[in-house]
């Protein structure tokens, strides 16, 4: 019998979950939980209904897992506890120094109801902090290195958008090559912030805007811009639709360790990521840790769990017997 | 207080973990078990007792979990059942084929005894699965791609050494450049085993050997080198000492797949490991799982467990709340 999904929150990722649907012959899509009035949206899979998010109550029973695809800063706080006390949930939520406070909201209100959430699901946090544990629990004595890019950070494209006299505006977070090379040939450096990555920002300004003033707006940007060599390029419209129009994204994590008694071998472990769309890679990501779910739930589990808690054969629409003989 | 971990089988993944344990500090080697004559046996650790393997099961409250360093041809297939019925054990069994029957005897034993065997602990059966595991769950559609070396072959090395005139020999599987670049690029070629992956043969021969015969024998030796195309070099008993000493190893697990509603999107997850040491790194990942059997067995779980069914957090020392606070 198929896993019964809805999506809540019909945007990059939501469509990115509908997608990765249609790639699982276990999972079926079976509605759609909206703020925007349920008839002006319309999805690119024929015959799944759309509901008005208030009214979630009425379908508690009607769906085996629901994605919650709202943004970190202000909708899954609220929406994942709220839901988790009505379904099954999986988020993505990001912002790493919140994690704690989150997992705390949404634990109690998944063990109120007896559910299962998963947050934080997604390729960072996600994919790498399981790579960056895997690796520190092989190697103890090394250190790990998060590279990002080169791709489109939201976050930083939208703080620039804010600027006054900016129409549009890209950021490409971009790892510095020799760092790079540095970690993979096995040394151990210690790096500052701007050591590691650079910015690069294209920007479509309203015309007769004071380019100066926004160049410099950007690059002493605190937090987003001001600990990083940025460079911005002007664009025109026409540019930004046809050049940057994708989400891609990517970047890798090294763990570089060392081994024997008197630590006389190194090793390094490399887990990289090339992204065209970084919005559907994420749902992939979201849609696999959703079948967890539904197996942990149908297993008596309850309460919230992270990628840290969740066995990786629970992922795979393959029973254990033969992930052991086809994938071990 | 500290897990009491014994080793049995001293042999180079014996002396590997030993090295490991070092780096632990929630562990305590507390005991070796060999065939050989204890008294024989030299430790790099003081104060550590070694016993006689036959008397095993006098020790059985002695420690919280065993791993188990013999190999796979003959010795794990008996030592896991039996060991899995005194102790929580942890293997290194890679014969990829036999996995299934190996599990089903370990599973039987250790949910005889109450206690946790985790099989198959490496990196490949191993980290390797966990990456291969992982990817294909994300990307359904797609392909992985495992590349091995370059590295040490010791089952190659050993079949070169029964070779009448051989008197040392080392084999390293290369991986084919071309190839890892193709899938890299994120093409998802189909390749036979002679378009991936490459040998070269160093080989140390008795004064007089026929050399042409012992090339001939080794390029034709039905499943090792009768599918690749390999390369003989003699060498003297000098040079490999000097320059192939060490067993170093490594390789690239790729998972080339798509996404979106119409495949539009392509991803390259890439997991690879550059290892100067094979069984030092092993020894890394089996202590890590020596961790986990032990937390396992604490949380009243029994029977035989693989990678898959172990969730990343357990390998950790860190506590879950740790772990989603540094590094989520």
């Amino acid at each position: 019998m198929s896993i019964r999904l809805a999506i809540y929150g019909y945007g990059n990722i939501g469509r990115g979950v509908e997608a990765a649907v249609t790639k699982c012959p276990d999972i079926e899509l079976c509605g759609v939980f909206t703020r925007r009035a349920p008839e002006t949206v319309q999805l690119r899979t024929p015959g799944v209904p759309v509901y008005n998010a208030a009214d979630a109550e009425k379908y508690k029973d009607e769906f085996d897992v629901v994605i919650l695809c709202g943004g970190s800063a202000t909708d899954l706080p609220a929406q994942t506890p709220a839901m988790a006390k009505l379904f099954n949930v999986v988020d993505s939520f990001d912002t790493h120094a919140k994690i704690p406070q989150h997992f705390a909201a949404v634990d109690a209100a998944a063990k109120e109801s007896g559910k299962v959430a998963v947050i934080s699901v997604g390729w960072d946090p996600g994919m790498f902090s399981v790579s960056r544990l895997y690796a520190s629990s092989i190697l103890p004595k090394g250190q790990s290195y998060t590279f990002w890019g080169r791709g489109v950070s939201q976050g930083h494209s939208d703080a620039v958008r804010r600027i006054e006299g900016v129409l549009d505006a890209r950021q490409y977070t971009v790892p510095v090559p020799a760092a790079v090379e540095l970690v993979r040939s096995g040394a151990q450096p210690q790096f500052t912030t701007r050591q590691k990555h650079t910015r690069e920002v294209y920007v479509v300004a309203a015309e007769g805007a004071d380019r100066e003033r926004i160049i410099k707006e950007i690059k002493t940007m605190p937090n987003y811009f001001d600990e990083y060599d940025t460079t911005v390029t002007f664009i025109t419209a026409g540019e930004m639709k046809e050049k940057h129009s994708n989400l891609p994204h990517g970047g890798t994590v090294f763990h570089s360790g060392t081994s024997g008694i008197n630590d006389e071998h190194s090793h390094i472990i490399e887990y990289s990521l090339k992204l065209d769309s970084n919005p559907e890679f994420t749902a992939g990501v979201l849609v696999a840790y959703a079948r967890a779910a539904v197996k942990l739930a149908a297993e008596g589990h309850t309460g919230c769990k992270t990628v840290f808690d969740v066995a990786p054969g629970y992922l795979s629409p393959m029973t254990a017997e033969e992930l052991r003989a086809k994938m071990l």
